[in-house]
């Protein structure tokens, strides 16, 4: 996975403590020791995915997804990972909420075939499993195939998680939904690779940092916005016509309850106040994405850029 | 809660066999007794809305949501509920894939004020708690609250389940985010009402019927449709012009990716291939609605009409 012009060499003081400089993505400053925090622990997906896409980084998984921004919000790590969306089962809500609550701008984003496994202990077979543990993403994934083995789900936090307590507790009905590291990890068997039930199974995952990237004009990138709108029939339409007059293609339109005020009148019932987070194929050096980006905040009751970045497949 | 016009009486043989006439949304006929399926167990929310806006109703919980939206299909129950969104979280993803994988019809979308209690063992304070069990989409409704509580967070499969943890494992060191009803059912004390971060904390459900609604052109109905649109710029435009030009008023438009092909090329990456689920303020009997899904149809590589129904608020 290394290009030709990589060199490995040990992280130097300046490297752990200096500001990373998010508008350098080239290989050189990706593979030094970044420091890279995500919600996880070791044998996770995502943990793979960060050693995957940052092979030589400091990668520093956090109990929650909160604490990872919030580590790199106080220059306590220099990226953070967040799952978005899935191919299988959507996006991931959580993480479009703390786009908003938290002040980072996504600077990549990065596509990875995820490929989830069956573990059990040495010697268990499908036949002697009643209980498969998993975090409730990972589990709906493999919906299918684990109602043709007739078992029960158990949420935990992630697969790794489940692994650990199957060793430790060396439960002999139990599966877990992970990744081979897990099964590596934790001593466990792999009963079946690519459990999940679609292939290819897609996560795409943002990577958010202090310090936005300021594209030049013709580099291709992404740019994730999101806004709320006045009250009134046919505001949505005025917000994206503001795109699409300027050839903008959207790639993604997702509504949210606006948490901070999420129900409306309208005439006598009360209806869902919704805000909208837009994906468009165009960087904000663009002329044309200005001018729409001007256009919307006339009528935008806010409006924030999440970030302008390009895309990665890993 | 009952109407002046209410008559209570015993369900008979015709009523408990015989076809659902779901074009009726009469209280008569939503107090006899209809048979409602839901994802759930006694002492759940979901079944405090059942309970609520089907009074007399015969309830029958379903281990999961497929399994209630399959009873309606095979004729064994009459209506399906179907959480779909909050305002503090957002949608219900996999609710929405049922729809799409279902042939049932939206009848009724109700919104109900969710009020989630913290519940632990009599005796036990709140400084006693380390764990609190919930379902994840309602702990992820009570993040704040939590997260000053500084416990740890157990997924179970809903509250109710956790109660009967706690009550049966004798659990001192445990709480639990459910109903006021699971507390009684499981003799737990409530030791904090109105938990969540928000309030009002909205859930909005879906009633599905095997028989869709033939509403009349004056009647203020919402129509739910989903559809796919082929590849290249500016489709999804044309589709949502559709509706815009005739004044119809989008309330919601969710992006999916389509499980059955999750991914297109673009150019020389792969990106997500979306399906598109969207509301609108209009009955399929208006005139402008059924030219506005006349001209998708056009330009969708499918199109269905997913349900037309009233709104009621409870």
């Amino acid at each position: 996975m290394k290009g030709p012009g990589h060199r490995r060499r040990r992280p130097s003081h300046q490297d752990q403590t200096g500001p990373l400089v998010s508008t350098d993505l080239s290989l050189e400053t990706e593979r030094s020791s970044v420091r890279v925090t995500y919600q996880g622990s070791p044998g996770t997906v995502i943990e793979a995915m960060v050693l995957n896409a940052f092979p030589n980084c400091i990668a520093a998984p956090q109990k929650r997804s909160e604490g990872a921004l919030e580590t790199v919000q106080s220059s306590l790590a220099d990226k953070a990972v967040l799952t978005i969306e899935n191919s299988s089962i959507g996006s991931f809500h959580q993480s479009y909420d703390l786009l908003l609550s938290h002040n980072l701008q996504i600077v990549q984003e990065v596509h990875m075939d995820v490929e989830l496994c069956l573990l059990a202990l040495p010697g268990v077979q499908k036949d002697d499993l009643q209980t498969i543990f998993s975090h409730p993403q990972d589990l709906a994934q493999c919906e299918h195939s684990l109602s043709n083995l007739g078992v029960s789900k158990k949420n935990v936090d992630h697969g790794a998680a489940g692994a650990e307590i199957i060793s430790k507790q060396n439960l002999r009905g139990a599966g877990v939904i992970g990744s081979a590291r897990a099964a590596e990890l934790y001593g466990l068997n792999i009963l079946e690779c690519n459990f999940q039930d679609a292939s290819p199974n897609v996560t795409r995952y943002l990577v958010l940092a202090r310090t936005a990237n300021i594209p030049k004009e013709y580099e291709q990138y992404k740019t994730s916005i999101v806004f709320g709108l006045e009250e009134g029939p046919g505001t949505l339409h005025k917000a994206l016509v503001a795109f699409w007059k300027r050839d903008l293609n959207l790639t993604k339109i997702e509504s949210r309850p606006n948490r901070g005020k999420p129900m409306r009148t309208l005439g006598t019932e009360k209806q869902f106040n919704y805000i909208f987070y837009v994906d468009f194929e165009a960087s904000v050096a663009e002329i044309p994405a200005q001018n729409a980006l001007k256009e919307l905040e006339e009528i935008a009751s806010f409006l924030r850029v999440l970030g302008c970045y390009p895309s990665t497949r890993i």
